[in-house]
């Protein structure tokens, strides 16, 4: 199928890239390479070097013969260019991962707030707005967060995306199926809590197709097809916004930094690794909504973890030490958190689950690219209030 | 108390400037005359000739010795001139009708989708933004809509804001209290939808103090302060973008024009009096939530009816007849509407209701100007699919 993803430079868009293009898919990358602008702007680069777009998709072809579209505009802003790309490319699919993703940048300042809101919400609104116009029938694939939910209620499993209540009526109690109603933790997660609202009201009143798939944190840097050629290795954040916490452990492990665990490390959290986000973005575009279904919502994690349980795992593998700061964020120090995932197993997902031979892999790239790290550019300097 | 009223140019801000000018309040207009502009594209002017916002404030100060202030750039695009206004102003509390208000100009086009998303969201960020970066303790009032709830369920009585539910837990049934579900009916109806999750947030986030208004239709024109000079005259839209049901009826009346009833006229809808809103803000004003509590969220309207029957009782004054035309929104032909506004009576809200009397005035006013109606701008053009 044809298939045009949105943000497809970054950490998740290109691996997810090289995986439809493996799997005989057409694919277009739209992306306005704001992720590398926000490198600069916090003086900081990927730990693994990344190459420019243009040359992975030179190397991409040389390797397999496959052409990758790529169009460089900033969805959101460049309406026109959008929709005459669908018009004229007539997509299958959209994948749309051109939003602001790390919470900690959210936070920053008012500046990061603004452009946060302003990024992310203009460009959700114009690929709905540029779907309804072009006439075609498109499903769009939406990389949402867990974070949306908040982190759930008395030992409760989190849905996924829907919640049956009961709601006390004049003609007696009345079961609903609702939205789960949004606890989002930073601006970053509130815009993806807003999207959900753009996506439930285009699929209402224009029948827009629409998956949103609420990711957990990614780890893992490589998968089958970038692993290919050095040239197509994906980012590895580690910095203090935009590196993702078992990633950073390993890291930080790696380069004999004591690994920094924010408040008491009671946080549990919902993990997936990078190799089965492809698969889940697969397994979705296979598994379109019907014509007049609701937005289709799935759970994308895999695992959950304790975040001081995890420092505890990479202690006991690689002798690193474990330093509890004070968090920045605002949140509950201890949380349980049970998600339900069975549409995706349902599907036929196999999950890649942490464990020694995998994170070996992590902490070989973290080793091997250790001499590129900042370690000015660990801690998060963000602030939530 | 001082107050900057964003937004205060239009047909609810320019009253309520007046209103609180005339209760003693120190008042300060921000806006970039953007209805005007408005006005300009839809090639239509206000039933009522209305004066430069600069003769207005002279007026008044002429009739009353009071002094409004004026600063005109753009809420949302502008952050500093408003961190600036704010710093300098040190304002008690902040009224926000800075959006994009109309549901059928917001569905005109992806352009006007994309107008109202980007306007109406990054207008409400920026405030909130710039209240958290300044450090003051800032009450903040903002007009929001009946249109988030939809239209109910069951003969419920829509609550003021947030919904008690049940629901299942491995512990057994709990009782929460959410955030009503939100089921807005146009893209404008959507953004104030999403406006709720950034008061919420910000609310959660950085304690600011938020009442969220969600009001109903508004009728009428005048007020006690717009009636002082006919150069104080507030807005009159008829147009079918702006014009509000009940007022275009009894303009269309007054010009002979047949009253555009869209479907059966099943819908019911909540209404309100330009002149209460201005004592419903001032009741707002004078009981801000305290500083630990949720968003303060009240229903701002005073009674309902069904839309035929506000035509029929038209037709009984004014004999005009009634044009049953296809209804270009998506929504119910029929609905029930039951709606809780016990806070705004608990604080001594005495409503203008609907009667001969009353409506006079409206009538009054639509005759006397009715020479400057364009009739080729009463149909509603705009079409939601």
């Amino acid at each position: 199928m044809k298939v045009i993803i949105l943000g497809g430079d970054g950490f998740c868009g290109w691996p997810n890239a090289l995986h439809l293009s493996n799997r005989g898919h057409d694919v277009i990358i739209v992306d306005n390479l704001s992720r590398r602008a926000i490198d600069l702007e916090l003086e900081v680069e990927s730990l693994t070097p990344i190459r420019p777009l243009g040359e992975r998709i030179r190397v991409w072809k040389e390797l397999t013969g496959k052409d990758i579209g790529f169009e460089n505009f900033t969805v959101g802003e460049d309406y026109d260019r959008l929709l005459n790309l669908i018009k004229e490319e007539k997509p299958d699919a959209i994948i749309h991962f051109a939003e602001q993703r790390a919470a900690p940048y959210s936070m920053k300042s008012a500046r990061h707030k603004r452009y946060t809101v302003s990024n992310n919400l203009n460009a959700t609104n114009d690929v709905l707005a540029a779907i309804v116009d072009s006439g075609q029938d498109i499903h769009l694939v939406h990389l949402g967060t867990m974070g949306v939910y908040g982190y759930g209620t008395a030992g409760m499993k989190i849905p996924e995306g829907y919640l049956k209540v009961k709601v006390d009526t004049p003609i007696g109690e009345t079961e609903q199926e609702i939205l789960y109603p949004t606890n989002p933790g930073s601006i970053y997660h509130m815009t993806k809590s807003q999207d959900q609202l753009l996506f439930a009201f285009y699929n209402k009143n224009d029948k827009v197709k629409v998956t949103d798939l609420h990711q957990g944190i990614v780890w893992g840097t490589q998968t089958d097809e970038t692993r290919k050629d050095a040239r197509l290795i994906n980012r590895f954040d580690y910095d203090g916004d935009y590196g993702t916490v078992l990633n950073r452990f390993i890291m930080q492990a790696a380069v004999n930094y004591p690994m920094t665990v924010h408040g008491t490390g009671g946080q549990t959290r919902a993990f997936i690794h990078i190799s089965d986000t492809c698969r889940c973005i697969e397994l979705a575009l296979e598994n379109p909504p019907a014509q007049d279904d609701r937005v289709n919502i799935l759970n994308q994690m895999t695992e959950t973890h304790r975040v001081r349980d995890l420092a505890e795992m990479i202690n006991g593998m690689m002798g690193a030490e474990i330093a509890y700061l004070e968090n920045p964020r605002n949140e509950a120090a201890e949380n349980e958190l049970h998600v339900a995932n069975d549409r995706f197993l349902g599907l036929g997902l196999d999950p890649i689950k942490l464990n020694e031979g995998v994170m070996d892999e992590v902490r070989e790239i973290a080793q091997k690219y250790a001499d590129r790290c900042d370690t000015t550019k660990i801690p998060c300097v963000s602030k939530w209030s």
